[in-house]
């Protein structure tokens, strides 16, 4: 495979993984890509098994030993990849001397802030040690969501409806830096996406099939929008294998994901699954409308 | 107790008693009021027990059946009262003369709109039949929250800030007919109510601080507003015991309602457990600013 996208470099790549399959399948197709990625694996974060891999298991407070290990390794681009569900606590904080002036706002940012800003600041913090931060689509090829449908399914008229409420809804969510994820049936919202992931909504939406407090009859649509403000290095929304097989388990039809700011995870396998269940995939855009399908 | 706010009526007062507690606390005020409500119990839905009062169970679109129940109890005005949480099938639909004409934009209605849609559609078809939808606050003194606190508790500064994070999230919320209700810890909304109601919700978010996805050093805010768009007449938001359970179970340090727009159930019960969890409840505007304190 060309080494196409990959950005002119002499240093090395750093992978900060924190949870799901996502860090894992960034580093094996970086690897692909001619790539030869040290993986820092955030401790009670990271969940998969790096073994064959360069790495180390760090604190995410712990800018020290970070900064320690891009220098040793030769750092220069970092990819942050999955997710960070525990904020570090004030009293995990250790500095360097390069961000100890910044740490009263570090910690106000821990206390208060979005995620968007915990982020924003994470990514200065790391940009602070001379190593920039770029998105893992700038690594794997493939990896963004494009316009239009991925598999063989598209959405009916009905399934439109659900799609254009879904829309409404993320874009709500995501103004107010809350979630990304919203679940329509029959035209209605009738589940939003805060801090407990959207394989968690998912299941939501399974329960309330069963107990008969959503409509069976309707199967609905799982929208997935990347925050407006969201700075598209770190967290963009990502669909797997998991979701489809959450989708399928709450009767959905489908999900729509934001073209060029959403990221498909192992896309053949999540296609093939997506395909036998009769689910679409649609990458759509923001403003939603149909003219645009 | 002087019967203020009675409406001048020779007829009987229905209360159609959907899931919930509130039901049987607004019959039971209502009596206290010197009314003798008949009771329509939704089949499927109510759950409370109405041996002691004149009472029918009927399917939520047995029109027919409704109207008659009208006719022969001599009802002029009606309460709608708890949730409605299976919208009727489009078999179950049985309607009178009158309604005849209107049942194509019913079953549209039942299929695509909002739950707001829904209730205005149930209130048309009422006032179809010649009796008048009032609001259970219209029969029942005191169910209304005013503004400020409740209880013994107020909030602190922190707390404040996740009032005011929730009124964001529940007005934009509200804005697109989906919820009522959302969680802020630390300044963050972390969880927001779709479908499955505010207890489902309030336990998301004790299993969210339980497993370190939200921190358990910052309590937090439930806050529930009106839908700006809603009909005060019906499905106000409303908290009761179980919402001060709930709040309790996921270490919230209180609850914030919309004034003049939101119902507190067994207020006497609700102030004294609050006291007792160290919890505060606050009735606030929905514009949210502390000034308004």
């Amino acid at each position: 495979m060309a080494a196409r996208g990959l950005p002119a470099s002499k240093g090395r790549l750093a992978i900060i993984a924190g949870a799901g399959a996502l860090p894992h399948h960034v580093a094996e197709a970086a690897r692909r890509q001619g790539e030869d990625p040290f993986i820092i694996a955030l401790s009670r974060e990271a969940d998969a098994e790096w073994t064959g891999f360069d790495h180390s298991i760090l604190a995410i407070g712990d800018f020290a030993a970070i900064s320690r290990t891009f220098e040793a390794e030769g750092i220069d681009r970092v990819v942050l990849s999955g997710s960070v569900r525990r904020r570090p606590e004030w009293r995990d904080i250790r500095p360097t001397l390069s961000t100890l002036a910044k740490v009263p706002s570090v910690l106000r940012t821990l206390m208060s802030g979005g995620d968007d800003a915990v982020l924003r600041m994470a990514m200065d913090l790391i940009e602070a040690s001379g190593a920039r931060v770029i998105g893992a689509q700038e690594v794997v090829p493939g990896l963004l969501a494009e316009v239009g449908p991925l598999g063989a399914r598209v959405p009916t008229e009905d399934d439109w409806r659900d799609i254009e409420a879904g829309i409404a809804a993320a874009n709500a969510l995501g103004a107010l830096d809350v979630g990304q994820g919203a679940v329509a049936v029959g035209g209605r919202v009738i589940a939003l996406e805060g801090a407990e992931g959207t394989d968690a909504m998912l299941s939501r939406v399974a329960a309330l099939k069963t107990d008969g407090r959503v409509s069976t009859r309707r199967r609905g649509v799982l929208v997935k929008l990347c925050k407006p403000q969201q700075d598209e290095r770190a967290d963009l929304p990502s669909i797997g294998p998991s979701t489809i097989a959450g989708a399928e388990a709450a009767g959905l039809a489908g999900i729509a994901v934001e073209s060029g700011r959403a990221l498909i995870l192992e896309r053949s396998r999540v296609v093939k699954a997506a395909d036998r269940s009769g689910l679409f995939i649609l990458g759509v855009e923001r403003e939603g409308g149909r003219g645009r399908r």
